[in-house]
């Protein structure tokens, strides 16, 4: 039988050997394995953008074992983890700091959570800067070749995991109070609202919007594209993934905005008449 | 039967997933498939240097399907396609904006040509901003597994796609007026010109010539080797694409002469007598 | 049978289509080939970098081939070779720079090498400035598909081969004089010295010990983890490929002490009292 395909996302950058070392590790256990990167250049130590990406990647991939790595509690008492999803029955590996969380809840959350810290199927030894090849890599690998989470760890209760700080919208008739969730390297902020739940709060494509960004009060257009506004011009959309999002059309709206991932962001519907955009 | 090769070659960057789910994509489609990642690098929105390195890269790999994606008109007009080739029955798959003509005329040209803007095989729904995703990447699958042209695109006529504005390099028997055609990171200038086309007109290998390049003219080695030449001198060779080229040893050629793709560049040979060179 | 795998490092960057060109290259000749990427982002002709990495990188993947490409001396009259493992019977192929011979070592060193300069299983034509692609990938791919050494090459004395210039670290009853193997892009600084091979030099975990590093000396603690030493500061560690090391916690080793690869360190246990540590 082939091998489930496996997924890999990561904070490792692709300077250093880390993210092909455990390529080389899961390749050893399984020389049939099918690894996809999804990326490896989430900023260091970025757990919830690198959550952000993630979950919604993912969504693309046919289901198999989804690896991600953003670690900054590697060494400490923080668990290693594996998850089912209840549905589709996708696995999760990586660190118990909220990471996979948004990835389990796009896939009707979490069936089964074991605790792979001292898994059997460990390097040994484990080093205590390096669990991505230690632990997390040889335990995908096993996974992948259709071992289930009772054999690579011990059960564990879903509701002990570590969860992200991340507030959930607030979408109301009148504004809507969201957060940045991610930011991709051209600066276009990406927020926690999808455009599906826009109805009944007055926001409209071709009509203006108020986004309040920490001091800041901006006017700003909620175009279908970047074209539809002025070069520099920060513009309101629905991206690529379904979400609502903020862009700067050639610029970048992070800079703009001095926004990250994290920040508030309001956005209030505005009174005035229907702008003419070019369709 | 095994899914044909594919490679991709993008502008899409690293840093943020999304070469990476346009593998997911297509791995969903096809589990099997193989899939060459040539570069994802490419300066964003430059279609010209995109094209040329696509069109030299390819020659390398094994008859296929072969993707690229540099796409400043994304959510625009312009159309997708998916072209086959005169020779080899390669298919390219990309956007409508003279990326893929120099790779189609590297094999004859072209023998067939769909518009894909509308295929069957397109994810649903198709977002205004990443077609990599919801249209290239699941045609490409649908072509990797032995679909026709016909099968994911409606016939178009090849004289109808749009083309690069790229001038013809004149090759005469005093001088040869070329373009750049790209650019590597280290600066050194690939001309739209193949060493094998150098014949009766002066320039030989060990003699000095002339480079015009915007208000400047300099006399450079016409070397085999960067070696030949002192360290921070300009050289012109033939590199290992088998093109004319433009370096400085140890330097950076671009920055030199303030060259970039597209540019001008005008090569004279001189009477000088011939340089002894090291072999 | 299924190919040998096959692991792949460089120097020549992901901005350019170089790597990708290569594994085009192996691809055609194996069209089931399994390429394993470790890096591609060795500081440019860095071998010393690449050596370091290549070989300890390689321990945690499966025997095969094992390709690494750090070449300034292309086009000059260095030699390509290939070479097997006393050990595993690995097989490695690249430049004859010294940049194999470390990896060679971890597995009881050469049992063979032959000299594919002249490989007829080149490419042809060879371009003076790109022998991965030309030489290096074509000779990895016959291999992979079972041949041996002596049909891609010819014979030489193992005893040729070009070596590094890395001193050997001196490990004494009150000091270790090492240097520095490599450093990752964190600017930790991985010296080339075991942690097992501290047994009578006096120094113990969680004691102090002062390093000279030029014409700086500092006192450092020997810690388990970054987070035993407060931000900013200084330790001495074993990272996770089991060798001493020397970081800042949250900070930049390399910049700090201004070491680089090669640079010697000294390491001299200190009569201070044990530091009570976190566990």
């Amino acid at each position: 039988m082939a091998p489930l395909p496996i997924t890999f996302l990561s904070d490792y950058g692709l300077e250093d050997e880390f993210a092909g070392v455990c390529h080389a590790v899961i390749a050893r256990i399984v020389p049939d394995a099918r690894i996809i990167d999804l990326t490896h250049e989430i900023r260091r130590h970025d757990i919830r953008q690198g959550a952000a990406v993630h979950a919604r990647a993912i969504t693309y991939a046919a289901p198999g074992v989804h690896l991600a790595v953003i670690d900054p509690g590697v060494g400490t008492s923080r668990r290693s983890i594996a998850l089912r999803t209840a549905e589709q029955d996708r696995l999760l590996v990586g660190p118990d700091n909220g990471l996979l969380l948004p990835a389990a809840r796009n896939f009707g959350g979490i069936a089964e959570a074991v605790d792979i810290s001292y898994s059997d199927f460990r390097l040994d030894p484990v080093s205590s800067s390096f669990h991505g090849r230690d632990i997390f890599a040889p335990v995908t690998a096993t996974l992948a070749q259709g071992a289930s989470l009772r054999e690579v760890g011990e059960p564990l209760d879903a509701a002990e995991l570590e969860d992200l700080d991340v507030p959930a919208p607030r979408v109301g008739s009148r504004n809507i109070e969201a957060h940045v969730a991610s930011v991709d390297r051209f600066g276009n902020l990406t927020l926690n609202v999808a455009g599906s739940e826009l109805a009944g709060t007055g926001l409209r494509l071709g009509y203006p919007l108020c986004v309040d960004a920490g001091e800041r009060s901006v006017e700003v257009h909620f175009a279908r594209t970047f074209a539809e506004v002025e070069d520099g011009r920060l513009l309101v959309y629905v991206d690529s993934w379904g979400s609502l999002a903020i862009a700067v059309n050639r610029g970048d709206a992070r800079r703009t905005l001095n926004l990250d991932v994290g920040d508030r962001v309001g956005l209030t519907p505005l009174p005035s008449p229907a702008i003419i955009h070019p369709r």
